[in-house]
C-alpha cells in the first residue's frame, strides 16, 4: 500500500525531519520522497508498506504533526485545512481499492480517537457524492471550518463535530494512483494553453479521469497544459497527450514536450509504449525489473 | 546480474528439470523463466543473481548438462557447438558491462577447468574481433569444431584445444540485454517482410545494434520483421518501429503491430515513452516499481 500524506509544515527543517522520523525507523514501511516546498509551506511525503506498520508510523507521524504544527499562524499558497491535511491511501501492489478504503477507515477513526481531530473520508472512501472531491472538502479550510462543520452535510465522518484548536480538520480516503503529467506548448499565449485546458478536462466535457489548467513557464518563455491523471487505468496517458496535440492544431502551436512530476507506476508506462508501438499481448509480467521484485 | 544459458537439450523433461535444478535451490539466485523447445531441441535459462552464487549454481548446472547430454545423437533445428551452448552474462542491476566480462572470463577458465571444455569468450568478452559475433564462433558447430579448433585463429580461450567427446566446446561473454521485437505488417509476401528487414539491419546498413530478418506468420496470413536489438540503450526500440515504417511505406505496407518476446528491461520501456510522450528529464527512478525495489 501507497500513502501520500500531506501536512501543513514546509519551512522549519527541524519540524519536518521529525516528522518524517516515525517512517524512516519504521519496519516493513519504506519512505520513498518526501519534498517541502517553502511558497506552499507544506510537505508531502511518499511512503509504501504493509498496511498494519503503515498505520502505526503514520499515527506516530501524524502524533508529531499535531504537536509541532500550529494552523492558526500558518500562511501558504496552498490551501489547507488542517496540520495534517489529506491521507490518502494507494493501492500500488497485490492491494486492492477495497483494502485501502478499508484501511483509510482504520486510520480516519483512529486519528479522531486519539488526537480529538474531526475526519473528511474522500474520493473512493467517501461516505456521500458530495464530499468525494477533496476540494469540495476543502473548501473554507482552516479558518472556515468553525462554521462549515456545523452544517448537517458537513457533519465529519469521525471525532467531534467541531474542529481542532490547532491542528484544524483532516480528510482521509483512498484513490487510485495520480500521475502528474505536464505538456509543453511553444506559445507565450496563456490564452491558448488555458484554453486547451479546459478542453481535454473532465469537467469540460473531456477526458474522464483528467483535470488540468494552463501554467505559465516563464523563464521558458512558454506555457504548459498541466495535468493530474487521476486514473490513468481507465484514461490514458496517451488520450491527454494526442488530444491536447490536436487541440493545439487549431491554434498553429504544436507540443514541444512533456513531463512527469515525481513518482509513476510502471503500469502506465507499459500501457504507453502498448499504444505507441502497437504492442500486442504485452503484459508488465515481462519487464525485468518487475519479475526480480517478485 | 543476469545470465541467460542455452543448454542443448530440448525433450527430456526429466534432465530439463535436472539441469535447472541447481538455479531453483540456490540462494541469492532467481530462476526467472526457462523454456525448452523440441524442434530446436534447446532450453533456455534466465536467472539473475549476485555474480558469487549466481557463478556456483551455474557451473553446478553446467556440470549436470555435461553428464546428461550427448552431442555426438543431439539432432535439433538450432545450431550448436555444445552441450551447454552459450552462457551470456548481462549486467542488469548494479554492476557494470566491465564486470560482466570479469565473471565471464571466471566462468569460462573454471568451466575448462573442472569439466575439460574448450571456452571461447564471445561478443564483450572476445579477445579478437572475428570472436566477438557468435554466430561466427559457432560456425562449423559440433561435427566441425574437431577440424576448427586446430587452426591457430580458433584456439579457446581457455581449456583443450580439442574438443570435449560428448559436450564439444561453449562460447562465454558478456552482453548487452537483447531484446526480442517483432513488428507485424499486413502483407503476406514474404519478400517485403525480408527487403524491410535487410534494409533496417546493420548489416544492410540500416541501425548499429539490429539484427532482423523476415518471417511469416501463416495462419494470419501476414509477415512479420523479426528482430533482436543487441543493445537498446543506443539502437532504440522506437527506431526500428519508426524505420520499418516509413520502409514499409514505399511497398504501400502498414505496420499492424508489434511484439515483444520474454523479458525486456524497465529502462527500454522509460525509453520508448520518453520518445513518444517528448518527455524532459524523466528518469527510471521515477517509477515507483524501482523504487520500492531499491
Amino acid at each position: 500500500m501507497e500513502c501520500v500524506p500531506n501536512f501543513s509544515e514546509g519551512r522549519d527543517q527541524q519540524k519536518i525531519e521529525r516528522i518524517v522520523e516515525p517512517f524512516r525507523k519504521a519496519k516493513n514501511v519504506k519512505l520513498l520522497d518526501y519534498s517541502n516546498d517553502e511558497d506552499h509551506n507544506r510537505l508531502v511525503v511518499t511512503v509504501v508498506g504493509e498496511p498494519q506498520p503503515l498505520k502505526d508510523a503514520l499515527l506516530e507521524a501524524i502524533g508529531v504533526a499535531v504537536e509541532v504544527i500550529d494552523l492558526r499562524s500558518h500562511k501558504g499558497a496552498h490551501p489547507r485545512m488542517g496540520a495534517v491535511d489529506v491521507v490518502p491511501f494507494i493501492p500500488i501492489k497485490n492491494c486492492t481499492v477495497d483494502e485501502a478504503i478499508d484501511l483509510s477507515k482504520e486510520v480516519g477513526r483512529e486519528i479522531a480517537d486519539r488526537y480529538g481531530i474531526p475526519v473528511y473520508l474522500y474520493e473512493k472512501s467517501a461516505t456521500a457524492p458530495h464530499r468525494e472531491n477533496l476540494a469540495a472538502v476543502r473548501k473554507g479550510e482552516f479558518e472556515g471550518f468553525a462554521e462549515k462543520i456545523k452544517q448537517p452535510e458537513w457533519q465529519p465522518d469521525f471525532g467531534p463535530a467541531c474542529q481542532h484548536p490547532t491542528a484544524g480538520t483532516v480528510a482521509v480516503g483512498a484513490r487510485m494512483p495520480l500521475v502528474a503529467y505536464n505538456i509543453n506548448l511553444n506559445t507565450p499565449d496563456m490564452e491558448i494553453a488555458s484554453a486547451i485546458a479546459k478542453r481535454i478536462r473532465f469537467i469540460g466535457g473531456g477526458l474522464r479521469f483528467c483535470k488540468a489548467m494552463g501554467v505559465e513557464l516563464k523563464e521558458r518563455g512558454i506555457t504548459q497544459v498541466s495535468i493530474n491523471m487521476t486514473d490513468f487505468t481507465r484514461t490514458h496517458l496517451y488520450q491527454a497527450m494526442e488530444m491536447v496535440r490536436y487541440e493545439a492544431r487549431r491554434y498553429g502551436v504544436s507540443v514541444v514536450g512533456s513531463e512527469i512530476i515525481g513518482l509513476v507506476p510502471m503500469e502506465a508506462l507499459v500501457d504507453t509504449c502498448s499504444y505507441y508501438l502497437g504492442l500486442e499481448g504485452f503484459s508488465s509480467d515481462q519487464v525485468i525489473e518487475k519479475r526480480i521484485m517478485e
